[in-house]
């Protein structure tokens, strides 16, 4: 079989609790699958807030947010991935998603997505906070001051605003979500599900931003 | 090994699409796990009035909506169960919930539940309807005539009643959910975790509502 590499877009949003989830097991689960992943950040709450919707499920439903802690911590026991309760919730990601549109860009986005991730939910350094970022650009070896310009141009902002209006005209409504032409998987709980679809999908392009 | 029973509580919504998925897949999986499922139905409506939310998390959210309908029939179809979309949604469960609960007291929820899941799920026969109950219950070897007096008494609508305020004091925001103690799992998704808990927590004393 000589077919051309299946791709599957994953769009995720920084703030997102689920989403540490998939970033910690995308990258082994993909390349058994042999899917090539696209990491596609964009904002969830300008995108809530379009449909009228001023949060997210959790924070108007305290025992639903509750619940989500809880079931966090089992579902990173049961994949053996570290689990610390984070101390900010939800963290302020506009900065963040920035630099991730950028990274993305530039093909380190994977790399400092996961570190991102991990100094925030293994040792309990928020995301979007000053010391979360420099310290995962550090990580992947990039220069912070140069990359915060470089996030902040206009052109950077832009292409992040458009990545929103993108999920949003696909019909995202929550991170993370997976995409294969315009079939949707939305949850950490379907990710195998969405490789499975990329994989028996054959030659599928990745949509363009 | 000579335990008790394991017992877990099933609380489910009538009106609730991916309890469709549970009720069909329980009674095997539970039977495997060798875990004791106590049917018990309740009103989420009145539950999340209480906390301030008009409905769930579909209704207002159109593109959330259009994938719930994807996704349950993707799930259907990778679980092998019958799947036909239903016209009616949401579709009117008070009644239905009432002879459920009662049913729950004399022994055959379980029986009467799926039949109902059944015709509105593969005969677009929607529940809540006169024509959905009277087949159930006349499936399940039972006078519909008798059967919706003695559900509509006081007695049987306080005992409905209880169970919702149950439900809310133990956190419930949601259907299917599944009890163990004071353990708490939500979703299709879980039913298999909330099993193996159940079957691993030991003796287990149900929940009295």
């Amino acid at each position: 079989m000589s077919q051309s590499m299946r791709r599957m877009i994953f769009w995720f949003e920084y703030g997102s609790t689920y989403t540490y989830l998939t970033v910690a097991r995308i990258d082994a689960l993909a390349a058994q699958a042999g899917v090539v992943v696209d990491w596609r950040p964009f904002l969830l709450g300008p995108l809530l807030k379009d449909r009228g919707m001023a949060q997210g499920p959790f924070l108007g439903n305290p025992p639903k947010l509750d619940y989500m802690w809880r079931d966090l911590s089992r579902r990173a026991e049961a994949y053996g991935l570290p689990y610390r309760k984070p101390s900010v919730y939800p963290p302020n990601t506009l900065l963040t998603a920035r630099i991730g549109t950028l990274a993305a860009m530039q093909g380190w986005c994977d790399a400092f997505t996961r570190e991102v991730f991990r100094l925030h939910w293994t040792e309990d350094i928020a995301i979007g906070t000053d010391d979360n970022l420099r310290r995962a650009l550090t990580t992947v070896g990039r220069n912070p001051e140069e990359v915060m310009v470089a996030a902040q141009s206009d052109a950077n902002k832009q292409l992040l605003r458009a990545a929103t209006d993108a999920a949003e005209a696909m019909g995202l409504f929550g991170s993370p979500s997976f995409t294969i032409g315009d079939e949707l998987f939305w949850g950490d709980d379907r990710l195998e599900d969405a490789l499975a679809f990329a994989q028996s999908s054959g030659r599928t392009t990745a949509g363009q931003v």
